[in-house]
């Protein structure tokens, strides 16, 4: 089978492809939102129809969420590649800022817009199509495969990490391959081997029982608010370097192979023009592709007390509160963070203010190999596809359900691949796809089942 | 005329009296709700129409707001005392929380329970009596007295304010005494010499055009929020200090006569009852009553920035705010010192973030001496009704309207005076006041008129 196999079975049933695709984009799978469980179940139900007409085993999986969508098809070597993807999508809100309706995908330019065009329908769907037309060009898979298409990646993935104990065996395999990424820019593809982890805390200050007049009892009460931006300015130094003792306790320095993945950063003046960031806040020292991928970070990410609404409003608040979340790097357990960090904010209370104190369920980080057979065949795949090199990257984000499945499954091989591109803008109104792209997808997932 | 004349007169008018002050209670005069305009007007035309029934000169005078109520009586000397108060006031929610609703005045346990019950209505109505009662034992008033009865104290005093320009030589008077305060404890008659000023400072902190996700973009965006808490720590030192170079300019030392006002102090126990305040705040070295009454504050109001609701939301916020406002003390102006904060914050800013500050307009602290005449009949009369020492007490609030009017209108004499109290729970749902205060503060008045 060559690449123009593939390319050839695309052309043909380039209709069927997209009268699916829009079918399965029409499904308003909304996680987040308990109303629309029943268009979840719905899409979930196509999609095992989907897989069945293309003779693929396939059924709808109960976890305590949303249903997953599990497939499994024989192959030639007895180990078995897990595909992940999920079905369902972000909310669509801001409703009257798409140009045209989320659930009813629409080509403009070339471009589909629908809610889920690219996160992870799009993408998810190509990898399915490659399957059926694998078989139906003749080829035997090179190993067993699993698919795993859950439910609720837009909204903890709780119900299959939940789950994970129960479906162990019934999803066991020994490399896992995750379609749902960017590529590096047009025509450059990227395998991401990692993600950073998490480790989230929220916290409250109290100072008094109610809300104070900030005359009568200003220099009388302490206000939770100075106490807060007191506690919370002391967590960097001016370097950018977090100072809660035992943060950095075991990370590795980077290796030469990892100083190597950031030899083609984006730019200061590249972020400038993207985001409007002008004031660049990583660790002295490292580059900012290097702090985005390879160090950790510790971000107040809501900061709230008092009034802050049009006008004055004399108040000293009864609460001051803030929302944080740590990114991790390899060997930072999300636990001894926490711990750490909730040490650091008791130590430093002022006398007789009441720190409170919520922890959230936090999640490693994860790596993949660039030397896998897994990592090897998708990224030589891709250079085949696009005809340039692939390049090798980590997300800053956070994958909870990886390192839950690879820790569950004890996955020895793990990557991800994808087609997505910044302006796709996933989560945002107006998400699109364009065909070129989703055919590159097709292909690279259809040839690396060869190459495997 | 003894205080004994007053008693009877109040007692044989108690029913009328109660009926007057109830119709008064009964307008919802808002004057925050523009939809309360027409129930503000209403009020202060009942009020005109009162005075006249007591053969008090009396009109609303327009403002470029709500109207005064101004009221003009003749007396022995060519000086002329100005009686201030209001008529309008606080909104009334949570309505849900009020026992019977605000505008309908009711009587419990000797309580009488009704929005503006004392704030200010039931305060400044046992005033008016008083001088109705005066007149009509035959006594004639030892000076010339002016009412201005405003009608937007509760809501920025901006039209009385604004027209002070326009109403100059209608208000003029060589003194001032403002009936809006408390008493020190029951049975404990205090007069309010000063008030302390205010400025106020909202600022903005924004790294980037939009929201970024904290997992992409943390380690390269500056987030805001982080800016915002160590620009805001550092305005303090470790024993509370404001480190705003020149913050502090010009301030007096506390002289002999001022350390004697601090001798009756509520000490930490009362505000941990009363408040819950547990953590103290003020300047080390200062006790919390001089703290409150003598020293500058600044106070952060408000703090906000990202997600603060429930579950986690990894954003970095495009803008992190805060509300300042600074309570000030003789010698501070407001505008020096929103120069020297504003300098303070440009200086310190991170580079590339963009600090946004909008000023309000503010207030120098004002002082009445507690040799005054008008003072000493005060607190004489004080005494002689409650049959014990009067206390000089100050507030750590600010009364923008009082300055305002010492300034416009020259006033040689100023000074505070009433029958409130903490319980009376003043903008709060079921603000009350009793009789026996009232009739404390009709008494003390007649009294002062005879004294002055």
């Amino acid at each position: 089978m060559s690449l123009q196999d593939l390319k050839n079975w695309f052309a043909t049933h380039r209709e069927e492809i997209r009268r699916d695709y829009f079918t399965f984009l029409r499904f308003p799978s909304i996680s987040a939102d308990p109303e629309r469980k029943s268009d979840c179940i719905a899409c979930a139900e196509w999609l095992v129809s989907f897989l069945k007409k293309a003779d693929i085993s396939a059924e709808l999986v109960p976890t305590s969420g949303l249903p997953l969508v599990f497939g499994k098809m024989e192959g030639k070597r007895k180990e078995t590649l897990l595909l992940y993807g999920h079905y369902d999508v972000q909310p669509a809100v801001p409703l009257e800022e798409w140009r045209s309706p989320p659930f009813e995908p629409t080509e403009r330019d070339g471009m589909v817009y629908a809610r889920g065009a690219v996160d992870d329908k799009g993408q998810i769907f190509y990898a399915l199509l490659a399957l059926r037309a694998y078989k139906e060009l003749g080829m035997e898979l090179p190993c067993q495969i699993k698919l795993c298409i859950e439910g609720e990646e837009e909204s903890s993935s709780s119900g299959l990490i939940d789950s994970l104990g129960k479906l162990g065996s019934q999803l066991q395999a020994e490399s896992l391959l995750v379609i749902d990424f960017d590529q590096w820019e047009r025509d450059i593809p990227a395998l991401t081997l990692g993600a950073r982890g998490i480790a989230a805390l929220e916290l409250k200050l109290r100072g008094s029982r109610l809300d104070l007049h900030s005359g009568i009892y200003g220099g009388i009460a302490y206000n939770p608010n100075r106490a807060l931006v007191q506690l919370l300015a002391g967590l960097w130094d001016a370097e950018g370097r977090v100072q809660v003792p035992h943060f950095y306790d075991g990370i590795a320095p980077l290796s030469a192979e990892e100083q190597k993945m950031c030899q083609y950063p984006h730019e200061r003046a590249w972020f400038s023009e993207q985001f409007g960031i002008r004031a660049f806040g990583g660790e002295k020292g490292a580059s900012l592709q290097e702090a985005s991928w390879f160090y950790p970070t510790l971000e107040i990410n809501g900061i709230g007390g008092g009034y802050v609404g049009p006008g004055v409003k004399t108040v000293i608040p009864a609460i001051a509160e803030a929302r944080i979340t740590c990114r991790l790097v390899p060997h930072q357990d999300p636990d001894q963070v926490l711990n750490a960090l909730t040490a650091y904010l008791q130590s430093r209370v002022p006398d007789g203010m009441e720190l409170e104190l919520v922890r959230h369920k936090g999640m490693p980080a994860f790596r993949g190999s660039p030397n896998s057979l897994l990592a090897k065949a998708v990224a030589r795949s891709s250079e085949e596809v696009t005809g340039n090199s692939c390049r090798y990257i980590l997300t800053g984000g956070s994958i909870p359900v990886v390192p839950a499945l690879v820790s569950a499954l004890q996955i020895k091989e793990v990557a991800g691949m994808g087609y997505g591109s910044l302006e796709d803008q996933i989560h945002a109104p107006n998400e699109r796809f364009d065909f070129y792209r989703f055919e590159q997808g097709f292909l690279t997932v259809g040839r690396m089942l060869e190459l495997l």
